[in-house]
């Protein structure tokens, strides 16, 4: 099997924001969804993991677009392993869109673990090399991000629709939490430039998480997560542009 | 082109809860995109009414679930117009598994509204008889829900990712909000046996709403949602299975 993998979605119309364009949360969602068809179809899945009791943990994301998906529009994501490490893996992406044209990038880091130890897995020589494969990139990778500590603060508690099989916030869903920080005023008036997020401990079901947003200047913010005892749940970096896109792209 | 659509999704990884089934507002979600679709192909969509500043208003949902949809599953939606009223169209779906078993049945009630005026447009003669059939559809019709003001309240505050194009909360979210008053503890002993929502005023983004939940027994919940100024925005009524599905059905 080609150790890139190409998978397509396209955008639903209840899933667009008030824009019309596919929320920012639900892309990510879509390209989580491709990682998982990628590993599915290549023998190395959440579920034939699970079987061996193990699992994937995703460690971070940094995304970056040009243009964000429309109503309707039908999107290509391309992923694939750009690097083997110890104990991660390195998954890219392309998103392009119904034009052809690329609109974006991200770059993850996933570990194994044990389910049951939590302990990381060493990857080498699980025949996850075979798909280890170049191909250009041109993002940054995830830089360190600190927590400044300061900002204004908000709570929400994990619900029903926020976890997964585990019982744990999904993945993307801390990603909503993240962006529902801001108001509707900021998405009309800047763009999400770059998006940045450190996964660092399990928020699970019932749980009341802190949101702490610090805004360094009115392009870049920080938002940190905390769980009940005061540890960090995640830490989250946002670039905004100074202006919307100039995306007047029509699919029809 | 024939009155009764046929629409396909695939329950993807990021959307099962945590039993490993399609969450139910995205399943919500899946049908609502269906009648979009539906429309669309068949030129009384959101969208061609938009550019007559018209548009779909959602107004009640009932509907039954036999089995829920797993991860990877490949469901099929039919949807059709049962009625056409002066002020109300009449849709009805079927939901039907992998297996190609029907899993679930929909009635939903929708008005076309000016988008300025809000007021109701006269549905006659405007060609959608043509699509007006006759299929089987064995629920209830949705009942009147009558608010029992009493119960637990909590409160949410209406976000970017809850909003649709008009900057209201979206029709499945309304649903989310609701299915999340309930513990996991409820899913893991019960079902969702039938689902009614009445769609009462909208919701704007920003807005903070009450949710009130009673609990008639231990199958049966009237959850309503209020607004700021104390309007009632949504009521909708839940009845439970007394035990799980014995759904063993895997996909492969």
């Amino acid at each position: 099997m080609e150790a890139i993998g190409e998978h397509f979605f396209t955008v639903q119309p209840f899933e667009v924001d008030f824009r019309g364009r596919l929320t920012f949360p639900l892309l990510i969602n879509n390209l989580l969804n491709a990682a998982g068809h990628h590993s599915n179809d290549r023998g190395f899945g959440i579920k034939q993991l699970n079987e061996n009791k193990k699992t994937w943990v995703l460690s971070r994301i940094a995304i970056e677009l040009t243009r964000h998906p429309i109503n309707a529009e039908k999107v290509k994501v391309q992923t694939w392993i750009e690097g083997l490490l110890r104990s991660f893996t390195l998954r890219n992406f392309t998103i392009i869109g119904e034009d052809n044209k690329i609109i974006g990038y991200a770059r993850t880091i996933w570990a194994m673990i044990d389910s049951e130890s939590r302990k990381p897995i060493n990857l080498t020589g699980m025949g996850l090399e075979q798909y280890v494969t170049a191909k250009d990139c041109p993002i940054d990778k995830a830089g360190k991000i600190v927590d400044p500590a300061t900002g204004t603060t908000e709570t929400f508690r994990v619900k029903y629709s926020d976890v997964d099989i585990n019982q744990h916030l999904n993945s993307a869903k801390y990603v909503e939490h993240i962006i529902d920080a801001f108001t509707l005023h900021k998405f009309s008036k800047r763009e999400i430039k770059r998006f940045e997020i450190e996964y660092i401990e399990e928020c699970m079901f019932g749980e009341t998480i802190t949101l702490q947003k610090t805004e360094l200047s009115k392009t870049e913010f920080i938002i940190i997560l905390k769980k009940e005892d005061g540890s960090i749940a995640c830490k989250s970096r946002l670039l905004f542009t100074e202006q919307t896109f100039n995306d007047k792209y029509i699919t029809d």
